[in-house]
């Protein structure tokens, strides 16, 4: 089954869009995995348990992984999550970007090392640079178009013929990316007027919607604002602000009660 | 030592441009070394060892080892280049690119796991993304300008108020993220002409450039496009043309013949 398949299924299953960010950061851990050789492991795993029913997608940030050597655990992770929610969207958030060759091994890293559904990437090098992920049958291809970060606008708003370049960058890959069909695009949840015209430009294409909670975008704003017609079209990233809720024993049970929330939240402004 | 402090040491000790990218590719390996668990560390230890002294840097590729799951290898290559050749300028070829707690990470990886003296990332993101890495003491910064990709004119060169997307990220790197003295651009040799607007832009900022050998691009044009007033300011990057002369047991030899052709190449026009 494709990405997007897979997706369109996830959000019937669970009746949710909700995405939870897997950034384990060991300085906010619980005090009992913080010193744990495998406590990132851990914690991610009792976490995917806890909200597996409450949302669409994971996704683990690989950053967070790599800074300690952890890629053993973020392999454990993806495992996990593929043999014990199958139905679940594996989302590996990377940030890729390389020329042909090089663009070619990461493409193996995320689809075939950690076996995910679908890879987050970066248009900087051109088309060229995306079409290792683009061309792997059945995997996504996520590409930055408007981040949810503070400087998002420093280069991805200049207007190139009047028109913001993550405009540009939406259009190609409305026409030129998704031939496949499962393309699709990370625009943060704290710009919802840019959100709103990437999905008047994108028809039903899935858009990757991080910076609710912890970054302050609000739910009702991003999901009015990029919505489809039918009400769903959403991944929307939710990761602090449900992943340390409480730094006891009961951490999980806390990310349930906040992945519960934020997923009616969403819900409730999707039709 | 800061990066370009000991980046000019090494122009001058080695009096050579050429940086060696180590790209270790397991289908191209020495026969001897394809079997071989650890081929990829001994095959890039031993090209190191060979061409020492024929570099101003290396400049492993990450995607090569986390495709198949070689960071340890990465890390003893690292390692040896920092303990047998200090004097060496050692580059991450990362490409890079998130929001700010992740670009935490993402520097934390180059910086402290990999102990890198420079990482190469993407400017997509803006300037908040790429904070963490300027802000580090002495470690150098290397943003993607024009890549040597055929595609990078796609979005690179895109005309923002009359000019192209490539000289508003040289501008922005001169005037904005120099601050340290520690920030580089990537400019294709693929490239001569954007290559040598680049140089006016950013005065003596060292640009690091791909694209000889293998990707076609011309070893006069490029340094004549890209050197300084005083014949400096360029780490040109071989890759495939070092690595893979020969492929038998001769390989690391093989390598060094080429590193001092190529060496003595652009020496000749880089005064």
């Amino acid at each position: 089954m494709g990405f997007t398949s897979k997706l369109t299924s996830a959000w019937a299953t669970n009746n949710s869009a909700l995405c939870v960010g897997l950034d384990p950061d060991i300085s906010k851990l619980p005090a009992h995995l913080k010193a744990d050789p495998l406590g990132i492991q851990k914690f991610c795993i009792d976490i995917v348990d806890a909200t597996a029913d409450t949302v669409c997608a994971f996704k683990p940030q690989i950053a967070y992984f790599a800074a300690v050597g952890a890629e053993a655990q973020l392999q454990a992770v993806c495992d996990h999550i593929r043999t014990q929610h199958p139905h679940i969207v594996l989302i590996l958030d990377a940030k890729r970007g390389d020329i042909g060759d090089t663009a070619t091994l990461y493409a193996r890293e995320a689809f075939e090392r950690y076996q995910a559904d679908a890879v987050t990437v970066n248009p900087y090098l051109g088309t060229d640079s995306l079409e290792p992920f683009l061309r792997t049958p059945d995997k996504g291809t996520i590409v930055l178009c408007r981040t949810s970060n503070p400087g998002s606008a420093e280069f991805q708003s200049q207007l190139i013929n009047n028109e913001p370049l993550y405009k540009v960058i939406a259009r190609t890959a409305a026409t030129k990316w998704n031939t496949i069909g499962d393309c699709a695009l990370v625009v943060g949840a704290t710009y919802p007027t840019e959100l709103a015209e990437v999905r008047s430009i994108v028809g039903d294409m899935p858009l990757l919607v991080p910076g609710i909670g912890a970054q302050g975008g609000d739910i009702q704003a991003a999901v009015t604002a990029g919505r489809t017609a039918n009400g769903t079209g959403l991944i929307i990233n939710s990761s602090r602000a449900v992943l340390y809720t409480s730094n006891g024993t009961d951490f999980a049970q806390a990310a349930r009660t906040v992945a519960l929330t934020t997923r009616d939240a969403i819900r409730k402004f999707s039709n």
